[in-house]
């Protein structure tokens, strides 16, 4: 365990460090602490695998009943009123984005859906959150697609194989997202982000 | 700035080794690396100053317009049908307690508010987080209290005194809250803590 456990953050060090050399210099003792499973990592077909700790990761917007086309159900499955959105992504791609204003290579960030619930004392009003599903993660990595980033459905399973780059998602997000393809106008703390949509 | 921030890593180490000497032998590496910003810091005064890293800590539950009382406006300010309300806790904490089972000494919990949105294209319906405000701070400390907690409002300041023992949040969280005294019945990780308070 021990062992397994060591040579994974090696991994993550090679593979991190490749895109942020000019930062390892200023604060190099935390950027050597990326943990393997805040990672991609994929399966021998090229699947993605589901991380295990995301619950742990930035959570950089919440949403209730979030659409995006009034005339038909939203291409995310679950968009109902009383759907909780919440996006996580890595704590290292978070640091990143917000010392260099850009989104790293393996940067992940997870659509997690939870109903909204109201019976657990001492609610009297207002909804909260069950429980959380990992729905799905939209991935930096030049080589997945031509816009740069992959988008995976996770239903139940462990991992999921890349929704096809002519799906809706792809060309929604590239017209819609305020910054490098991603909804900022959504995520509080990512708002001061450089729009780089055109408009 | 180094020597500074070398100083803080070194009182973080030592205030959060105290309570966790048993886990250290297991995972010393990451249980090191204690930013000095993740934990409580007093002014002179003994106001507890106002965390500046809290948008990157666990968020542990997001709710919508969640009251306690039906019949007058919840204790915490803003607790309209349209505010979020997200739960922040350290990372380190939220560790602590995972592996644990048992909250630190030092945890804090910060209450985050923010309005509902819904103006930013591309959305259609449903609301999102406007920017958050930190309202609460909830910290466990043994000196603080008899309940071993201490509650802080925030308005726009830098710090906040402690809101006297005797103020309605103490017992309400002491009645209500499902594990030491904290809401966990409204946080999806947190759900599974053994229930500790007296049905």
């Amino acid at each position: 365990m021990r062992t397994s456990s060591q040579l994974s953050a090696v991994v993550g060090v090679v593979v991190f460090a490749a895109g942020t050399s000019v930062l390892l210099g200023r604060r190099a003792p935390e950027r050597l602490q990326v943990p393997s499973g805040d990672l991609p990592h994929f399966t021998a077909s090229g699947k993605l695998q589901r991380p295990l700790d995301w619950q742990s990761w930035v959570m950089v917007g919440a949403s209730l009943g979030l659409t995006y086309d009034s005339t038909r159900p939203a291409p995310v499955a679950g968009a109902s009123p009383r759907t909780f959105h919440t996006i996580f992504v890595q704590p290292w791609a978070y640091r990143h984005v917000q010392e260099t204003g850009e989104f790293a290579e393996n940067t992940m960030f997870i659509l997690a859906m939870s109903d909204a619930s109201q019976d657990a004392d001492p609610a009297r009003g207002g909804t909260y959150e069950g429980e959380r599903m990992l729905a799905e993660i939209h991935l930096k990595k030049k080589d997945l697609s031509a816009s740069g980033w992959g988008f995976y459905a996770f239903g139940g399973g462990d991992s999921a194989a890349m929704i096809p780059a002519n799906a809706s998602c792809y060309d929604c997000h590239t017209r819609n997202g305020d910054f490098d393809q991603v909804f900022t106008q959504f995520y509080p703390p990512l708002r001061h982000l450089e729009q780089t949509r055109t408009p």
